[in-house]
């Protein structure tokens, strides 16, 4: 069912054609920040983006760029879907600080620092030793800071998370993670980095990625929506909002290209094994974007307020966005 | 004066020329440790290297490529420069374990696991914290070990350094750096770094850079000769030569890309400083390729016998070399 309140899913990774946009835009979202990036360069950067510049045209009838916040309120008075640029890793700037400023312009709004390994600008979340921010991760949170890219440690090491926090100086995302009184896991964050994230002004978006929730697939809507109750009393119910980290479409070689890249002569199994050499199982009540009005469902369910639910499924997204995506003003 | 014995720079970086590989062949220099990369990515390495293939075509007369050890004993023979091809950094593998390989096959037999800042594979000596060996890091490192490329940890922080030692299976080297107990500097390495090089095997290559100098320029030939003595009590006369990391007939334009690459938008002056844009003034008894006579001579001065000599001059690296640049055998 179509819901009337503003939806933003803050993290999609999705094998897109006709048929998905069409139901991503049938359920009612106005956004999606989009990965187009895991361990890509800056050419073959380039060459996504061309793509989804092509998918602009193909079909702007369901789907349009987001530059601006103000663009997702376009786009849901369109009754279209808003698609957000962000990048799962740095690898997109390669070694250069200037390459910022230019993915900028081409759209990308958002950027995690590392994915999963050590990246040049900071330590991932499956290192064994976490040494924060670098010298040139000083620059790049500088740089994104100037022209308003946002600054994502979903899948950061810990103490590097709080270290761009303290040195961002706009608030910064985990736009996909869920916290680790949940679901102990190398991708969850612990109640320091809540804490951190609210503090400053951050936001973090709650993932429906099996690995990270409780009990895997068979985490029921209820325990995940009492999750999120118990994050918004911890850090207030402004500061969250919904990362699904919804994969679909793809087959198994790209989940094995997501957790290897290239940088490994065996295949890393990431949070998976050797066993199971298949995509997990998503819960029954989230398998694709059309179940997103189940999450709004489960929150009212649970007690949230209409006011309340409509900020966690899109409004507090919106609003970071608002004083995320343009240059600094000073 | 012409040396007798088997000369061996393990590093040197200069904008060459014809006249320069002649006062490098005329000054019995027998191989060079040249430097083709400092912040260069895998297209621009390629193109670096096709530069030198030219070169060895041009030059043919004066400079050969090194690509076994027994290739530095026919340039002497034929009274030829070997040519022995390193990077600083390893920007030129990017993302990809498989590089490693594919630039072995194309001479390349040294590679730093850093260059001052945080690398995907270690950290670099100018950052604050060190996490040390990456898990890209492991995969480079078993590779370049299958391979036969030297790991190089010259610009490597601390710990970085101990756990490359520790973690990789054949020995590695400091191709151009100095003991902190001659002077302190983020670049020169401790009595542990120098013991755990000499347990494990590996070599250290005395430095000539004014910056790894005690009373910088103005250093003694005594004062250097009596640190390489020094050296030889603590870690082993077989474990020690010469990698000077002399630069020459270049612009200041190279240094700040020595040590800004693209990483910063302000320029970093590394171990200079604002007030002194110009390349630091070198020692007067070491100036370019045809002193390197004058350290041979300063060693004698100070009591190391002829055979003493001619290991730290270039016996040691070629000892080393043949141990290093073959694919492990089993």
């Amino acid at each position: 069912m179509k819901q009337d309140m503003l939806l933003i899913d803050c993290l999609q990774y999705i094998n897109w054609n006709r048929e998905l946009f069409e139901e991503a835009q049938q359920s009612g979202l106005n956004a999606i920040h989009v990965t187009i990036a895991y361990w890509e360069n800056i050419r073959e950067t380039l060459e996504n983006i061309g793509t989804w510049n092509r998918r602009f045209i193909d079909h702007g009838d369901l789907i349009m760029p987001v530059h601006h916040a103000a663009d997702i309120l376009e786009a849901k008075r369109l009754d279209k879907v808003g698609i957000i640029f962000g990048f799962q890793n740095c690898s997109p700037i390669e070694d250069d600080v200037k390459m910022v400023e230019i993915l900028h312009q081409l759209g990308v709004r958002v950027m995690q620092l590392t994915y999963n390994n050590q990246s040049p600008l900071a330590t991932g979340c499956y290192e064994a030793n976490d040494s924060g921010i670098t010298r040139f991760g000083r620059e790049v949170i500088k740089e994104m800071n100037r022209v308003g890219m946002i600054i994502d440690m979903s899948h950061s090491a810990e103490y590097s998370t709080l270290q761009a926090i303290e040195l961002s100086e706009r608030p910064i995302a985990v736009t996909h993670a869920n916290p680790t009184f949940f679901h102990v896991a190398l991708r969850n964050k612990s109640d320091d980095v809540l804490r951190a994230i609210g503090e400053s002004q951050g936001m973090i978006g709650f993932s429906l990625y099996p690995f990270h929730l409780h009990n895997g697939g068979d985490c029921t809507r209820d325990e995940f929506c009492q999750m999120i109750a118990k994050t918004a009393d911890m850090i207030g119910v402004e500061r969250i909002g919904i990362g699904s980290d919804l994969c679909q479409n793809w087959g198994y070689d790209t989940l094995e290209w997501m957790r290897s890249g290239r940088w490994t002569t065996k295949v890393d199994h990431g949070e998976g094994s050797a066993k199971d050499l298949v995509w997990p199982q998503q819960p029954s009540w989230f398998q694709r974007s059309s179940d997103i009005g189940n999450i709004a469902d489960g929150l009212r369910a649970i007690g949230f307020s209409e006011s309340e639910t409509a900020r966690i499924m899109g409004q507090n997204w919106l609003d970071f966005f608002s004083a995320s995506f343009s240059p600094m003003s000073n």
